[in-house]
């Protein structure tokens, strides 16, 4: 995978070093310039022209009583993206981004974890090539997230398998489910965890035991996205455990992507602890369908719009701190 | 003070239980939906127009060795807000905002607060009046920000004033003093504290007394938001510092006014937690200005859109929980 462009990161380095501010006063704005520079591979970096892809997938595992919600609701809140009815439009529209939602297969769910692997190697890699040729090389910034009924629970078996612990450690309440509800959760992804051991040792194993279209869609966008030199920002629990698998199989891949928020899903901030990443926002959000990443591609654009705009010390007639 | 619309308060959470997502999903994006429809008195509530007031003053104190910068970088970097060469000015820009820079005599500082009341009550009522004037009844949303050389070492003096403790206790490295600076700084607030003792008990002494006209002006602009029913976004520590006084003075007085950011300057972690408030962000930011603020405009501006745009579960026909 490439490695960041060291030159457009010096040169974002040096030109904030002339801005009319203190040292570092910009925080983590002046990182996200620098960033996004670095992984554009080009300075000034840009942050027009937003792309949001929201992946939609159908898990065998919701017929357990995983969710609040029935199957069902995956292809009706495509058809609410479709319509521009849901939370991603409307930030969408904010940010004036081009929403791509890319369902897969919504009509023939992946197998139950539990019982069988949820995708075979052919599925796995259909999915993840969905994700691939969902990234044009347009874009300046790539804003990912997911929909499905049950993902939250293959999120947590994907997450336990490459990070180690069992379903109680993972699970949490996703849309919203009771005691119940949580406890199944937990012996589905325990379940699932005996049933597949090889996830423990393989990330395409456990993507495909594990996860599910949308999420190996995802595990896809993001190697797409470093080829393509496209920053990108991860939404919440379901996002970040898809992108975790390109993490476990090469190390610093996810160099190129930042998490835009901290999900209210607890699961979410023991995946970033592993990770060793800080999310931008924590605004106790746990939608999905990219909403988080939408909000954090607002701040990168600013951080940017700040980069690229600011005037110099000298050109402005500032005095630098006094000797 | 006028208090919040319960009504506009009750339209936006009957609204907000009939969109497409799962109750709470959206976190603290519908708290804040919420929030700009009670204060703005209107549902549904609107951010369309944003206003960003950044005050500007010189302090006697800065002669004292308490910061980084000579005083003459105020009327500079005011030079440059107005000719469009600051962060803020880029940051407006993204949003579409509308910028108003108010200098305040700035080549006539206050009085050094270690030998005199910074401002006599005649100057600090003025100033007072200045960002009261500041406020125009046609924004959605009001952005308040400061510049002025020295006005850590005020903000930390006002805040010791009004909440305790020392003044080691409330300052830090601003635009960025060295280890000697602090402890000048230190000493500067804990003489001024000493040179005033009515300061500890009288809010309106502590802002003439500690304060600055920039500061003073924040705090008129703080009350008359409120009156005019513009819900306000306050910046870092020296912007939080100045609308303290505020809530000193009156119960609630700052409801109708988010924090935007946890600023890197420490003392602003200490007020916040005095004030029992929680800031939108926290990125590392203590520039001032109304950067952080105008940040969290662009939050304020997606939660509104998302409550104003989305779709009811009815009108989408997307299914509810499960039973």
């Amino acid at each position: 995978m490439p490695g960041p462009d060291e030159a457009a990161a010096d040169r974002a380095r040096a030109r904030d070093a002339t801005l009319t501010k203190p040292a570092g006063a910009l925080g983590r704005l002046e990182a996200l310039a620098r960033w996004t520079a670095a992984w554009q591979g080009r300075h000034p970096p840009r942050a027009d022209r937003i792309r949001i892809a929201v992946f939609a997938g159908n898990h065998g595992v919701a017929a357990r009583g995983v969710s609040a919600y029935p199957a069902a609701v995956t292809a009706q809140m495509v058809a609410n993206f479709e319509a521009g009815g849901a939370a991603i439009n409307q930030l969408c529209d904010v940010l004036g981004a081009e929403l791509t939602v890319v369902p897969l297969e919504l009509d023939r769910p992946t197998a139950d974890m539990t019982e069988a692997p949820a995708m075979d190697q052919a599925g796995c890699v259909a999915a993840l090539e969905t994700g691939l040729a969902a990234v044009d090389e347009g874009a300046d910034l790539l804003c990912l997230g997911e929909m499905g009924i049950g993902n939250t629970t293959a999120a947590a078996a994907l997450a336990a398998a490459l990070f180690g612990g069992d379903g109680a450690s993972w699970v949490g309440p996703g849309t919203g489910v009771d005691r119940e509800g949580l406890a199944r959760k937990a012996a589905t992804v325990d379940a699932a965890l005996e049933r597949h051991p090889e996830a423990r040792r393989d990330p395409l194993a456990a993507l495909a035991c594990l996860g599910g279209r949308e999420l190996a869609a995802i595990a896809g966008a993001v190697v797409a996205a470093r080829h393509r030199r496209v920053p990108v920002l991860l939404d919440g629990f379901a996002c970040t455990a898809a992108a975790a698998v390109v993490a476990r199989l090469h190390d610093g891949g996810l160099d190129h992507a930042q998490v835009a928020h901290r999900s209210a899903e607890p699961g979410h901030g023991r995946l970033l602890d592993a990770l060793s990443l800080i999310p931008l926002l924590d605004l106790d959000m746990r939608l999905g369908e990219a909403s988080g990443a939408a909000l954090a591609a607002a701040l990168v654009r600013m951080a940017v719009a700040a980069h690229n705009g600011m005037a110099s010390f000298s050109a402005a007639g500032v005095s630098g701190p006094a000797e």
